[in-house]
């Protein structure tokens, strides 16, 4: 390998030099202090740990995204987290395992095999909070209320938000008996709004059903979708029922407290790795292909570690945030200039300096008040009336 | 594998819960600000990358330690990062490529695939600062003085400090013409101080070099360790009096600054990838078999990335900080309950709350008073008079 290569970056693999790096650790704790004000509880997830931990309960799509390893001390395969979700949720479910809801939130690297798109980052810092426990709308309401108001801390504009419920399309198929390979054909075809496909994957089954899955493709747009899924949907079996309340009173929620917030729903969008069960959700910008933060409701997750417990929650990228918003950023103070000396007197001003907040950098051998200034020094100590004072940087 | 078996970490693989998670993060933050007082400026390094790029320069011990998965983009060999040091010696000497003495540090999880004790993490939180670009002592006091604020900021007690200097040992092998694998035998019995094994590996090696060599094994203990090296080397190669002149100067400043701290010098002491070539340094603390925080010099490290640069830093992990220290912590502040009501005023009231910096629970359906005061509330939201009115939790 020749020198001129040996620090090229993987692609999708980024790494962040000053004074970037400096805008995401101020984002990074404006955002944890957000989610602790709304109740939700730090973790720490490890990094790496073994395969069938991490992917328990999250679908194809998380696995062929996972890096894998051997672990020499066990010889078992264990893989890089891609995603945050499903460790928390165990925890939730089997290290904490606390009676009553449980607020949980997390901020750390994930590594992804391959990228979730084209020219994507393959490391984003997965932010994100997840509530246990409870199984009604008002969960839901929170986490999306959560979401948005961490898109605001972030000044990030014209965000619009898609809705969706899993449980209509789940409880349709169930109805009708679709399962396995058709089921996951449908699916397909219904992400893409392909309606030949779906009205030939549908042929079969009762002329009800058959009418009402195939409707999905077209219940998609502004409020008014709802009213027309409660009419295409009015013989639908109870559950789909209460998943359109369900989705029914989240809207309703949002609408009152987001007033301003363009929604869309979509009854066909079941986004995810698999693992959702309830609603789902998703905010977008203009230009940005992709979704800047989304989630939803995973009921079943904690059932493979030993709980079945409810569970909703959001997540996004510390870096698309940091580059599409605008985080509030402290005022500048600029630095103290000390002198290349040994001085104990001197170590004593500047260690003062320090604990009082201050930024101070001390000359190395050579350097003089050019480097100073090049460092955004504003003040310089120095040796005047017998003690160590602090003068402007110009004087 | 069984569900029972689903949730078990790897050996050496930890999760953090509430409230441990938490603490980890305030310190974090402390020491993180600390050394931005100190000028260092933070970067972030990937936790992924090509594997030459992770081990140039680095050393057999990294390689060992290093997890290793093939890119499926690129099909070139990546390995996870366990050490942050040579990444960040890789953005100054290629990325940055500043003139002058340049400041930088990090925070980020590593992972070992094996661990570096027996019963150790495999999975530290490595936190670090670097500087450089220049080739001083001046620069391994100031490492060395910010490493030490760093435990006196976790309030980490009873620490002592190791010190020694690889220019000793490495020039009177050059001077000897000791390479290859002698010298790597040589440096194996010097760490383990196994004289017999010394004498005999410079058996055949001219008598002055030989009897300096075989010094190193008692050149250790307190400071007038020093003078006595002085002494035995008198006649060493002007590179080792250089060495030896280097380590005196950096006693010296410590001995002023840190008139408190025991300080142990150890001539025959060589640890870290091989990647040291000056000054190198530890921190222990009692009943802890390894060292809390260590560093040293490494000026070759850049050359391999298309520049030479002079460099000097340190690294510890944050979890031994946590664990073995006392952060201070912020006092703490009851929270607020507000009541499962999806009342607009109560929400406006509530997020009101959070932005003055008051943590506030909503409370789920079905929680009563006794949910808040498990959750540790000191108030509530109460609507009275007209308005949402904040009254303590036990009226």
């Amino acid at each position: 390998m020749a020198t001129v290569d040996r620090w090229l970056l993987p692609d999708g693999i980024e790494e962040v030099l000053p004074p970037q790096a400096a805008c995401i650790e101020a984002a990074r704790r404006q955002v944890l202090d957000l989610f602790q004000r709304w109740g939700y509880e730090l973790v720490i997830t490890p990094h790496i740990e073994y395969l069938e931990s991490l992917l328990t309960g999250a679908g194809q799509d998380l696995d062929l995204r996972t890096f894998k390893v051997t672990d020499p001390l066990s010889g078992r395969q264990m893989g890089l987290r891609a995603d945050i979700t499903p460790q928390v949720a165990r925890i939730d479910a089997h290290t904490l395992r606390r009676e009553g809801p449980s607020r949980l939130c997390y901020a750390g690297s994930v590594v992804h095999a391959k990228p979730r798109a084209l020219a994507t980052s393959r490391s984003p810092i997965q932010l994100g909070a997840e509530l246990y426990g409870d199984a009604s709308p008002a969960s839901d309401i929170e986490v999306i209320s959560l979401m948005l108001d961490t898109l605001s801390l972030a000044q990030v504009a014209d965000v619009h938000m898609d809705l969706g419920h899993v449980g209509i399309y789940r409880g349709l198929c169930e109805a009708a008996g679709v399962t396995g390979e058709v089921e996951q054909r449908l699916f397909d075809a219904l992400q893409r709004k392909a309606i030949d496909e779906v009205v030939e994957l549908t042929a079969s089954l009762p002329g009800e059903l058959a009418s009402m899955l195939r409707a999905l493709v077209d219940l998609s747009g502004e409020r008014d979708v709802l009213d027309l899924a409660q009419a295409c949907l009015v013989a639908a079996p109870p559950a789909v029922q209460q998943a359109l309340d369900e989705l029914v009173a989240v809207a309703d929620a949002l609408e009152l407290r987001f007033p301003e917030l363009p929604l869309y729903f979509d009854l066909a969008e079941l986004r995810g790795y698999h693992y959702h069960t309830g609603v789902v959700f998703a905010a977008f910008v203009p230009g940005v292909g992709q979704s800047i933060a989304q989630g939803g409701r995973y009921d079943d997750i904690g059932a493979d570690f030993g709980r079945a417990r409810p569970a909703t929650g959001f997540s996004t990228d510390l870096k698309t945030l940091v580059s599409l918003g605008q985080f509030r950023e402290a005022p500048a103070v600029g630095a103290i200039w000390a002198p290349d000396n040994h001085d104990l007197y001197l170590w004593q001003a500047v260690q003062r300096l320090r604990q009082e907040g201050r930024q101070v950098l001390q000359a190395l051998p050579g350097q003089d008040l050019q480097a100073a200034r090049a460092a955004g020094c504003s003040q310089r100590l120095e040796w005047l009336d017998g003690r160590w004072q602090l003068l402007p940087l110009t004087a």
